[in-house]
């Protein structure tokens, strides 16, 4: 029995009535065709999700996985037949052009199927997630060429993609790798070691695509120096075949608490002379390059975070039905533990967070779809400018409260869940890279203040305040939101709008803001999912009057959104108090 | 090299200066030359835990533990000899009652020390503090005849003990039990079977002395029919030495997230005819006797919380000062991380959290000093209320506070923290059993506002705002906190007051009580807290006066609280909201 069920429901909800898939396919001019499948796309990803890649989720965690002395990685039992069948299914495919063999599916959809393989599966979900950057940064810079001969069986996932920044003196601090890349022919050589290469090799594909982060000779120093070069696993033949294997192999594999059947490599290039690499876009501009395929892989962790939130959920919510224990207040007879109301919360909380983050996160994906588009100017700036914004917001709410909510669901099992066979301490496990990787939420943080408010003079925060405030005055809430409820969400917009001042009037104080910049992610991240959960209320209730939504639905919404506005939304009162006192 | 250095320093100053321990040896009758032993006691101890118990943390994490076919549990390398070195040095005995061969030291003291153990090593220090909870039990309970043939080598150490309350269907519901007590000439049969019994069978001591609740023939259904039973491994002959092995064995151990050194077994009772063991109380009192050895251990899971967060503290710490990453705003050179706003954040939250909490409990354990005196009853009717108003308080929030300490030591580590060979991982995996065992936090929170504040109508809680409110008069505070932090601080005792008011108005709507009672906990944790904060800096300043305490100390323990009072008392904030939106 599979423990996850794709939640559907909600999912196409945010795609239909939060998001508006139709007005953004007919905006950006995406095949609009797509609106009338997304039921049916869902329900097969949900199939395949349940039905071949969760069952292999726990075996994969407690078999690992075996590296040889060549370096040779082998997965866990059945990953490559779980592999295989996502590729003959063209699920990799989705979002991308179909100049190369893509779907031209819009991304907010891949997203919301992406949620499905990470709550699944984290370990496998990461691999198509790291092709998926590849073929980005490959398509936004790469020559025409390579875009030609790469792209295709990436796209088709028939090929793997890894992006390798790290080193072991070089992490937050790219700009410090010491990788080098020396002209020869047509091509380059790389020399250099990589840490923290996520699925940087293994058995499931026939060839791997490195995206590598290497210093020119003479290059500048620091981050200024760097330059991106595709090197592949095996190199290619004028024909498109393979041909002989590159001078780059893994080294190891780390040993890490969590996300066990991923395989985490060191990896070492040019070994024996020097791997054969191809500059990807402009000499010295590869952390741009990088940029480009980070900001989406953020979003998509923050997708991730959305995707623990979603299984550790369905997880404690299963346990606390079943699980008998107690006379809960108001009973007579033993029953089971859902019962409880301290158990309700637990669970509500876990809900409600799980919701607010994935319509938080669809909302961002969305702008990734506009900001694509061939919209005027002046509105495609606004749109890069949301998901600019909302981009740390993502990666740094939906994985924090995705730490929060895995830890309640094992606390939701009291001691059965601390023991490994119940399977919620591997989603703990595996949840808490999401705050270290793509970026610490440190850097997100730090992100957000000084690239995305202080950069605009508050411009793109200010923006999103307004939108806010809209909100509130629909008079479709009217009802469905107590009075305090919707008052507490409009002081939280002026509080906003007041830690943007501070931020502002201290721009200059980098120490300072520095140290408020985790208070004010946490903070815009409540508020936000908190708005988003006010948008959620009003579309639920509209398409409930259209038709379009259950009487159900629209009931449990409504719960669901109350109890954020009242445990939920509050907590940003502390953050913005610890903001509001450090810049006294 | 060792990565946990016991903080003696802060661990003196909370005992001399903020918990008074001169004064309390007075007041108490205890022998007060402890006083002058204090320093001498914490720095042998640090060594015992600095050389042997955390040396052997890791390897323990990694060896794990074995079983064979008859239940015959082996410990890792090294637990043994460690284990003696603790019973040779007299560290099991410190607390407990000359009578048995005790060295009657304060019991606060004696938690100061346990604190080394638990940070040095959890697995290992479950063991002693098992037995302790066993020694209260039979002290407070037991007859003549069955103390004076088990406490002394409980006491010493020889022996170990055990708790076993929990069966598969009986967990937090204790009432449900089935464990079968058979009278039976002098004695009784006891057949049954128990789970997660903490170092139920291990090879460290000669013999292990279980405390089994079971039922006795005809005994009223539920909680009510509850008995307690000295069951041990091996029989005890006449004249004290050990005879025939007992009727029990472990079937299985669990295989958990964390503390993996630490034996958690599936004990079996009287497969082979009944296990012979003894009426410990009264009949169908077993639950009474079981809670006065359970609230104890429930203040020390709260110490373990104190612990762990002292050692992963220690951990980032050191790790932030050595890894060199990226420029910091205001230097020109690259340096180690520690020089970036951010990351000091993250130190002072942890440092402060973990001083914080280990004042509030030593304070506590102060108060089970206090409560086991002669003092005349009307005063020993307030220690005990205070302890029991802080027990759940304590182990709430010191194990919640924990997980965060554990976890933000994990992100100053980046990647590499989510490496196990960091050992920063083992501390998180540890650390998250603590707000699961002794009664999970939700059934403290309920305890908190149940037990605590309704049924006294709130005497004990409005006693201790009292105390806070007066703390905030102590004019020797102007100008070593902001008068808008110490408002703050002011604001937050009215709102603790308000809270209880909300509380107790709604005292018989069971559900709203419930789902706020978490809440409460946090709030009320938060903000007593932030008290022994205040306490903290008052006494430090007057330490520094009288010559006992250095500048530097009061510079450091001033810049603490300070951080405290911006960055972690504005959270109870949140809590408040939540109680007082609910409750609309």
């Amino acid at each position: 029995m599979s423990n996850y069920t794709a939640p559907v429901e909600d999912m196409g909800f945010v795609l239909k009535e939060v998001v508006e898939i139709e007005k953004l396919c007919n905006e950006t001019g995406l095949d609009s065709s797509t609106v009338d499948i997304i039921d049916t796309v869902l329900d097969a990803a949900g199939k395949l999700a349940k039905e071949e890649i969760e069952p292999i989720n726990k075996p994969g965690d407690s078999e690992g996985l075996k590296i040889d002395g060549s370096g040779k990685v082998t997965t866990a039992n059945g990953f490559k037949e779980a592999y295989q069948h996502f590729v003959e299914g063209g699920w990799g495919s989705l979002q991308f052009s179909p100049n190369y063999g893509g779907q031209g599916v819009p991304f907010v959809v891949a997203a919301s199927v992406q949620e499905m393989w990470h709550s699944a599966n984290m370990s496998w979900g990461l691999c198509p997630l790291l092709t998926q950057g590849a073929v980005e940064a490959i398509t936004l810079n790469a020559s025409e060429d390579l875009k030609q001969r790469y792209l295709p069986k990436l796209i088709s996932g028939e090929w793997s993609g890894t992006m390798n920044l790290t080193e072991g003196d070089a992490g937050t601090d790219v700009g410090s790798l010491k990788t080098r890349a020396t002209p020869n022919e047509d091509h380059y050589l790389i020399r250099g070691q990589k840490i923290y290469i996520t699925w940087g090799e293994h058995d499931m594909v026939e060839n791997i695509i490195h995206l590598v982060l290497a210093r020119l000779p003479d290059a500048p120093q620091g981050i200024k120096g760097v330059s991106l070069f595709l090197v592949p696993k095996i190199l290619i033949n004028d024909d498109g075949t393979l041909g002989k294997p590159n001078d780059l192999k893994a080294l190891s594999i780390e040993h890490k608490i969590g996300i066990h059947a991923c395989p985490t490599c060191v990896m070492s290039y040019g070994e024996e002379g020097g791997a054969i690499g191809y500059l990807v876009g402009e000499e010295n501009r590869g952390i741009q390059c990088m940029f480009t395929m980070m900001n989406n892989a953020r979003l998509t962790v923050g997708l991730q975070g959305v995707s623990v939130s979603e299984r550790a959920y369905q997880q404690a919510l299963s346990f606390c039905n079943e699980r008998v224990q107690g006379v809960a207040p108001g009973f007579k007879e033993h029953g089971p533990i859902i019962r409880h109301p301290d158990v309700q919360r637990m669970l509500a909380n876990m809900k409600s967070i799980t919701q607010a983050s994935r319509a938080l996160t669809y909302t961002a994906c969305a702008e990734v779809d506009y900001s694509l588009s061939s919209l005027p100017l002046e509105d495609l700036e606004k749109h890069q400018r949301r998901l600019g914004l909302l981009t740390p917001i993502v990666k740094g709410w939906c994985t924090e409260t995705a730490q929060e909510v895995a830890s309640v669901s094992m606390q939701c099992h009291g001691g059965m869940g601390y023991v490994e066979e119940t399977g919620i301490a591997q989603i703990l496990r595996d949840a808490r890279i999401l705050p270290i990787y793509e970026g610490t939420n440190g850097i997100q943080a730090m992100d957000l203040v000084g690239r995305k408010i202080i950069s605009d003079g508050g411009l793109g925060a200010r923006e999103l305040i307004t939108e806010m405030k809209e909100c509130t005055k629909n008079s479709s809430l009217t009802g469905m939101a107590s009075t305090s409820q919707l008052g507490r969400l409009t002081r939280s917009f002026d509080d906003f709008e007041a830690a943007v001042s501070i931020i502002l009037k201290h721009s200059e104080n980098k120490e300072l803001i520095g140290k408020i910049a985790f208070d004010t992610l946490m903070m815009i991240g409540t508020i936000s999912a908190a708005w988003q959960m006010l948008l959620s209320l009003e579309r639920a209730s509209n398409a409930f009057k259209n038709n379009t939504s259950s009487a159900e639905f629209l009931k449990e919404k409504t719960e669901t959104v109350q109890h954020f506005l009242d445990f939920i939304l509050p907590r940003y009162l502390s953050n913005f108090a610890t903001i509001s006192a450090s810049s006294e």
